[in-house]
């Protein structure tokens, strides 16, 4: 199954294991004439990097990205977009020693049932390092969206103990603000008070060579009413598929989302109203879509992701052989202590794709040319 | 977009509007030499059908599927399986009070916007009645599965305030008891003493003109290793996909699902182990996936639905033409106090779609021909 | 596989057997607010019917269709139209005699090894009667294309010895009166002297208990600049794809095709030139497109069909049992002498469904909204 | 549009600019476990390479590809394997002369009407340069097909005047002699009268700066009987619409093709029999398919090239301004003289691309799992 591609119209296919060459991403069905620069990718790779600081994971990989294809003169020209990203600071020696132990939680036995063989070096294509490619894809699509005002917002809602309840309605005349306090966070967490309370919570179990698992939440502001289809292209299904597809997630939910399932209606439906002589919602409970199509209301999802399953602590599992072992952790491996901060980025990449995959579709309805 | 069909290699197209004539499903790629009857469809379709209780919509459809092609003495012969299921008892003059009034909650004002248009007649594609076709080609998917072994069970979790906490797990080694236990139950929740609040709580509903939420949890034995492509066709995120396609379904969860993210890498991870010489996994905090493949666990799923949209209380809305108005429900209207428990057949049925598919896909793997 | 599909964004499915209850097709993906009613399309499956004439098969088929959703207030609404077509005078029987007996040029043999079992009755879904489904989609395709001005004529170029080189540039300002001149002719055949030949030719084959090939040839005229994508999505190879899908259709070829291979550059290139302050081409021995795009000259290509497989004189053959057979045409069997006769308006339906294809795919260019 | 991969199981995705830094493929969907080396490509794309030979463009592209992913220790793994080809000895100085100016035969009009831009660098992506990566991808394609014993031979039929009638029936049963006889040819052609009069045809060609066209001849033996699939997913439709996405290819037809329009169904039916107690068929006119579906005997198809549109001679033609202008090829300007020559391997790739796509739908057959 060709099951590297994402998207219809918009379309994404990307390659590379964590500890080969290079990874890359072909992006198929971008529009002509957007500018486009490698600075304009490099901005955005910038945030999922590994290295930034104490709460990721050591790796230190520059993330340069480098287009080889479909852009002429600084401008995109409907050809495919070719990029890729060299590998630098693989170290592959560092997984010797586990090379024939199934590691709990991670891939490595699944892939030896399903093809008979594993790259066991940093998790070949199930490592998170393929969430590179969807960010780098991300960055086009999001300056596709800027062109139509719809800006995508994703942050840090909780982690491992702490419930981030703070409240963002006051940011929602301006969403530059909160992007700027977001990206100001060690852990993307736009509330302060959360924020340190969360690194506080990191710093922990980093002492208890352990993890924690996190929530990541993302909007969507300024859509046009209109996005998604209907049936099996409803826009939240799709948001769903592709929130489930990156690595670590175990959720989805939209607007009120499980908590809607212990509300009234007549709590739970957003009412319509006229203002200013248009048709407004005066709640958004549903976060943005009715039958799966964009309402015009800011699109509203969360993202739960699981405790990074690398950990330091000893583990009881197998080998391939069929033997019991204790899984030690190799001195200097590196890992996220919270998969969940660096899933932000690539949670607002999927969002981007996801929508401007979208707005092409919404492109064939109706009769006109 | 034409955005009516789901799955890959086993696809199903569905057409039909609520208060059309008729509504049917196109079965695409299902293999030959399958048994297949009527009556095998029709046994499924009793269990989504209006009007068997107190707890569903008054509507009357028997809900008869007639199969017009893909079927010859008595076996698929690997052509397209058409199906039809005649409406029968659609009263469209009820909605005509409402005809210009935008419903909260419901799909006709993006509609509207989007086509230009709106079959306002008992809610047209968007109306839950087009699930009566996944149930009927999941009855399909589910005799495909029956050959391998596999079982997919969904049951009612929780309703409104009833939050089901109870433990299923003495089940585990009886799947065919724990599916008598659900149909037993007018609300399809297999535990006594939940499903008699939850009917309360129902009732309470009722009486007071509004309408409950529900969380509708399904599960798949005995799927073996292997199900589910890497990447972007994780099994995971395709079942995301499909519950999200679910009129009023608003999330997914696999595994812990949410829960996950409050829990520590050393809680949550499933050890591996050796029993009888064989790979186990000696807990399924996963949800029976690993890196998007199942793992040989049962695979665990929820899918929370909002309250329904339909209520008998009058709401403050707006007209198409742009006027504040009161919607008032006409007399004899007829929808479900609870969406979440006619789901629960629904979510069965999307379930073994995308296992059917994931099935016939994962044998695309491997140099034997 | 699902095979029983064409098209991205307009998108048709048909199904049914040829001697089952019915055959049918959904449209899915056609824009909303398209006036369309079942004369429509009625009008188009006439010219497709059997039994017209003494050059078509004797089956009697009324051919009408019934439009069981899509359509709302006579026009469609965006959701999937469903077209039913109930099969009246099949002869099962008939085929009885032959039930074990490979049939030379027929599909019988390769769809028992394929799917171990065969619907022996007419054909089963390898029936040409398949393609009354293609007709009826094929109907409303052309009414999206007439509201952007495109027409397409198909007509039979040749058949059997009868080469018909006649000239049909005098048509070229007036595409209504070469439609109405091919509607006139038996055999579809605008030229009345070549329209005899082939006539006389089709009487002899009959008397011979044989049957003849032909080449169909087809133009769109008025196609927009821009339908077509670049490289794998070429509107000639969508072109070529849905024409070597009718069944017995055995080529394609655009412009001037095979004869473009004896030829040298300075003669086939097309040479631009500025009329009236525009650029034109100032002639069409592409074809109508140049890498794979229209470039606003009449599209033209040609489809060869076998001559019909089924004949009546008798065939060495051998049973599915293994032993070698004589196979006897049963008396009062039904068949055409010239399948190209009829597959006429199915090319003419392939092409008008590849082009709608084109044209909402093109909507995806550039980066206005 | 995503118009730049082809395949469904089986898929790759090309891109690159003639005169881009690097062209390359993404082969999404190979089973893991074969044997794969660089080696193995190259000697592929060495039959493609220009510059061999006075017949073919001067451009010296030494095309040697890297794989960048999915081969691990030798052999593939089920990921995506990516390949590049560095783009070394690109010109584009040479086309600055002839920027504004639209190319007879060429895409630059088209491209510039749909895409607002055009990258005149050489044909951008409208080059046949983007046809190595079909090549690349075609060797792991023939590899996947030798471990089934399936072989494709392709080669050249006719050229300009130059009717290649030869009969290679002696060939048929020794695939592999036939093999080196094409490539022991300047011009792929097995028979060596024809050859040298082919070879004259385009030195003549040449000295009048002018080109030829010419056919392309493919066979595909030991193919077992069940690749392809009913309706529209017939092996020919979809071997049809892979030869029309190649540049310069105008036509396609299988078994006797546009010849069988000229014939009765008595010739053209192909007999069956019984042979050393099997089935077979005594010829095979139908070139190897009935119903879509492989019947067992070689697949046999042909598709004309036109002529090079990049001749020698002054062309009229108009500038994007929209001026007469007269089209003078700068000096040193590189073309091959008959691009049919180079599309030998070019067929022979997408003949198995196509072939190895049908054998791993075929698989989702039967319920066995």
């Amino acid at each position: 199954m060709a099951s590297n591609s994402f998207g219809n119209i918009f379309k994404i296919v990307t390659w590379g294991e964590s500890h080969g060459k290079a990874i890359g991403v072909v992006v198929d069905g971008c529009p002509a004439g957007l500018a486009l620069s490698e600075d304009d990718i490099n901005a955005e790779l910038f945030w999922r990097m590994p290295g930034r600081n104490a709460f990721t994971s050591p790796r230190q990989e520059k993330d340069c990205v480098e287009i080889l294809s479909g852009v002429f003169e600084g401008a995109t020209t409907g050809a495919p977009i070719s990029l890729i990203i060299w590998n630098l600071d693989a170290r592959s020696q560092s997984y010797e020693s586990m090379q024939t132990l199934l590691r709990p939680g991670h891939a490595n036995y699944t892939y030896l049932q399903k093809y008979g063989s594993f790259d066991h070096r940093g998790g070949g294509r199930a490592s998170a390092r393929e969430t590179a490619c969807r960010v780098a894809a991300g960055a086009i699509a999001k300056k596709i969206l800027s062109v139509i005002g719809v800006k995508v917002v994703a942050f840090l809602r909780s982690a491992g103990a702490i419930k981030g309840d703070f409240d963002l309605s006051y940011f929602s005349s301006d969403t530059s603000l909160l992007h700027v306090r977001i990206r100001e966070s060690a852990v993307f967490c736009p509330d302060s008070a959360t924020a340190q309370q969360i690194e506080a919570a990191i710093d922990m179990a980093k002492k208890e060579k352990d993890s924690v698992g996190g929530i990541v939440e993302a909007a969507a502001f300024n859509v046009p009413v209109g996005f998604g289809d209907p049936v099996y292209e409803k826009l939240e299904a799709n948001l769903a598929k592709a929130m489930l597809s990156i690595p670590a997630s175990k959720g989805f939910e939209i607007g009120c989302g499980f908590m809607a399932a212990g509300m009234k209606g007549s709590e739970h439906n957003d009412p319509f109203a006229i203002e200013n002589q248009k048709i407004i919602l005066t709640s958004n409970h549903a976060g943005g879509t009715l039958g799966g199509i964009s309402n015009g209301m800011p699109i509203v999802v969360r993202v739960p992701f699981k405790p990074t399953s690398t950990i330091g602590q000893d583990q009881k599992t197998a080998s391939i052989e069929g033997e019991s072992k204790n899984l030690k952790l190799p001195e200097g491996s590196r890992h996220d202590p919270c998969v969940a901060i660096r899933a932000v980025p690539v949670v607002e990449a999927m969002f981007a794709l996801v929508l401007v995959d979208a707005m092409l579709m919404n492109r064939s309805i109706g009769l006109n040319v």
